[in-house]
């Protein structure tokens, strides 16, 4: 059930590449008035793609707001012009490479709402096929492709190897449909 | 490994009441050449708190951002002079009124590597003692505590009753310590 927040007063807002910053002043349902800062995202689309021998496909991709490289399922802002569904396919093809022949909508997310409207939603791709000329990647991306078992997933999730909330949410939510 | 990206240029910085939003020109380490934003965060902590029965402590908390009340293990913004498991150990009280006797540190993830460096903590609280008096909360929080046992943590999940990404990866980690 939505419970909009009173909006007092705008004092600043920035339209940014991929999202937008704003501070507004509130009042809240619980009557408290507060100056709150937000970044307002259209959202995101994740997806889990199961090869045909139950491997899933991760990608090691550089990361510069943390200056490493880390490991974490495909998945990309969604752009002007699609839904999550058709965002989700683009990015299985343009960072792994495969094109899915079925995705199957698994659920969504809110990666910080403490700060972020950021949903992402989560979906499950099966019957990949290897495409012999795959789309280009974004050319700020740097992203190298690789498949783990459910089980390796699961132990790297455990050893501190895999680090990304979205991910590791991610697994959670097929952990069911896709351990044997 | 970190790899740091080249500064080039800086455009925009904006200093907030929890975190900085700036956008800089960078060059990343495959040389593409990028204006991109970040949001620049002080890292928080989460914690799992186990009871006694072996049932786990969550909140549902209103978050404007998103203008709705959603299920959240305690957590919060690490402030200055904190560490990581003094602020765990603050939230656990603050938000749910339990004092831990024993918390323990599980792992860190990372909740939108895309566009922001937070780095959340995740910690596992026992031998909880409800307190007599609990420190208030911060004035903007809204809050109902509530207990659940891992299966209905689990089933939560699956269902789509629980949406926050760190609190289903915290779940993740912790899984294999707190499912009997």
């Amino acid at each position: 059930m939505l419970e909009l927040p009173q909006l007092l007063r705008r004092k600043l807002f920035y339209q940014g590449r991929k999202f937008a910053y704003e501070i507004n002043r509130y009042r809240l349902p619980n009557k408290v008035e507060a100056e709150l800062e937000c970044i307002r995202h259209p959202g995101g689309a994740l997806v889990v793609p199961v090869t045909a021998s139950g491997d899933l496909i991760l990608l090691r991709q550089y990361r510069f707001t943390i200056q490493r490289r880390i490991l974490e399922f495909p998945a990309g802002t969604i752009e002007s012009g699609e839904t999550a569904l058709s965002t989700a396919d683009r990015e299985v093809q343009e960072e792994s490479g495969y094109k899915a022949g079925t995705i199957r909508q698994i659920g969504d997310i809110f990666l910080a709402p403490g700060y972020s409207d950021e949903m992402v939603t989560i979906f499950l791709a099966t019957e990949l096929e290897k495409m012999e000329t795959p789309p280009l990647q974004d050319e700020d991306e740097d992203i190298e492709v690789l498949t783990m078992t459910p089980i390796a997933v699961e132990q790297a999730i455990r050893s501190g190897d895999i680090t990304d909330s979205k991910t590791i949410s991610a697994f959670m939510m097929v952990r069911h449909l896709v351990m044997v």
